[in-house]
């Protein structure tokens, strides 16, 4: 198979949302696929990532690390393809390779970009959840952003997502006495306790968060793993012991705002209880990826850490996979299963 | 002289205040100093410390590391005095001593908490001041907390206070590149170029801190150092480059709140920006008073260190002291000679 005349689907980003993003913010296009150029590799996608932090790119946002969305050029995200074509030596044809050009059937790229990946233990789309990204944002979280302890109180938001649900596991693995997880809904609040193993699972649709979290850790918490901002961000702080850490690795409470979020109004808490909050990227944790997908590929094949998907079919099918994990409509990792 | 039938003044909390601290929120009144006992002293105060954190003690506020005063009984600050009785070998009758019962003339505390001073080098009031908590703050929120290192460019709020002065001299001496500080009006901004040697001075009482700090800082700060919270942390942290760290020491712009002060509205640029906002108690750097005792005094002794002081004279006008500090009515230390 050659890449002349091949054409690929790919979703580009039409137009920029204001608040919640709608389907005519993105549009089903196609274009041709050059040739893979010397040190090139043609991959036909399998899976793709749909992740929270992407609405962040569709605003015209200079501050983000990433730059943003283009209008007219297909989104970026984490994927895992097949390679089919390939002028590198390193990355040979039928290599299964995780990248970074996802939201499109086919993708040219230099092979330096692709990581070939092992499948020998774990299913390929691991390497987009738990062993990809958003696991080890949850590894760097509980082991350096907001350090867990032995003995600690740890809550986590958005505990039944991707990044919150390795992240509530991997802090029982470092010793933490208790770990609270909040989720939205009776049954994900279920799944924290009954599949993940939290000690207490919090449903913020059921009431005030602030109220539940006393209620599940009335002697306090050590660690806050934020995914969700606002007033999580805020019942966390009140319920922070002296020398407590925060690691905000995310805010998709605000994500589709469209006027600026006043922050918690208990900040004089950090200074009275001596608090961190520190805010993280998981890009300057990708060095690890080689020691951290050693450790987790066994943890994930001897079930120790378990995980839960949430697969949507077809390309066509990933602006609303998009628009729906911004909702809280995914459990565990959000993926979409290109044919 | 023996403390039998001593009476001493003293300010009591007569009400807690509802916002900004009033004169009938204070009582001077007499009581009976008792005997020393084994093991204590009686001290005559010489100068009391007031300082904006002291507003907290005057609600009932359960969280903060020191406990409220109480109703009707004196307040407690940091204070210098001479001891006039011992029943201590370890501290004489005749020495100097710092300890923490101010507001009032005469004390009486066991010798472990008095700190014998040696004023061979500086005057017995720098021990409250650049030599005391408020120095230690400046020194561990620079060398701890938000660690000041070569070539930063670091920005102080309240940067003519006690603790911003020192702050902002010491970020220099760590290898600062550029040290800016904001104070309230003309007089103030002019004195931390003149005096303190910033390289810039904002006047936030000009226009909005977060355009000046722009203006002073046009390729961003790496150091925030904040004892004004509200619009100047949302400033800092709109202004913080990738990895910033911020040391929360105080918050005076939100302490005579009557209602929950809201939290930056831009909390998110400490995810995006990977930032740490680290809050900060300095009884738990007490132990570094020794060390840093040794290096201050000679820095104040060169006059590499230099500070400013607000002095009012006598035990009747510290609460004018203590609502006038909230104000920014000070230069440098707020002190209370006492006759």
């Amino acid at each position: 198979m050659t890449s002349n005349n091949l054409i690929s689907r790919e979703i580009q980003l039409a137009s920029r949302p204001s608040g919640e993003p709608v389907a005519a913010n993105f549009r089903l296009a196609e274009a041709k696929v050059p040739e893979p150029a010397e040190g090139q590799v043609l991959v036909r996608n399998t899976w793709m990532s749909v992740d929270p932090y992407m609405r962040g790119r569709m605003d015209d946002a200079p501050s983000m690390i990433l730059p943003p969305f283009e209008i007219g050029a297909p989104l970026e995200g984490s994927a895992i393809g097949e390679v089919v074509a390939s002028r590198s030596a390193d990355v040979p044809v039928g290599a299964l390779v995780s990248h970074f050009l996802g939201w499109r059937d086919h993708a040219v790229l230099d092979a330096a970009g692709a990581a070939v990946i092992d499948t020998s233990l774990v299913p390929a789309q691991s390497y987009l959840g738990p062993l990809g990204p958003t696991g080890l944002t949850a590894y760097a979280a509980v082991t350096d952003v907001a350090p867990v302890r032995e003995g600690d109180v740890v809550y986590v938001s958005a505990a039944a997502g991707a990044v919150g649900s390795v992240a509530g596991q991997l802090a029982r693995t470092l010793g933490a006495a208790r770990v609270i997880g909040s989720a939205g809904g009776p049954a994900k609040a279920g799944l924290l306790v009954d599949r993940f193993g939290f000690d207490a699972a919090l449903d913020h649709r059921a009431g005030p968060i602030t109220a539940q979290l006393a209620e599940a850790a009335p002697d306090g918490i050590d660690v806050y793993i934020d995914n969700v901002g606002g007033d999580h961000l805020e019942a966390a702080i009140g319920a922070m012991r002296v020398g407590g850490r925060a690691a905000l690795v995310g805010a998709v409470s605000g994500y589709n705002a469209t006027a600026p979020v006043p922050g918690p109004s208990n900040l004089f808490t950090v200074v009275e209880r001596q608090l961190t909050l520190r805010g993280m990227q998981v890009s300057a944790y990708f060095h690890l990826f080689p020691e951290f997908i050693g450790r987790a590929a066994g943890w994930l094949a001897d079930r120790s850490l378990r995980t839960e998907e949430t697969v949507v079919d077809g390309l066509d099918q990933a602006p609303a996979a998009l628009i729906g994990v911004l909702r809280g409509a995914n459990t565990g990792k959000m993926l979409v299963r290109l044919p």
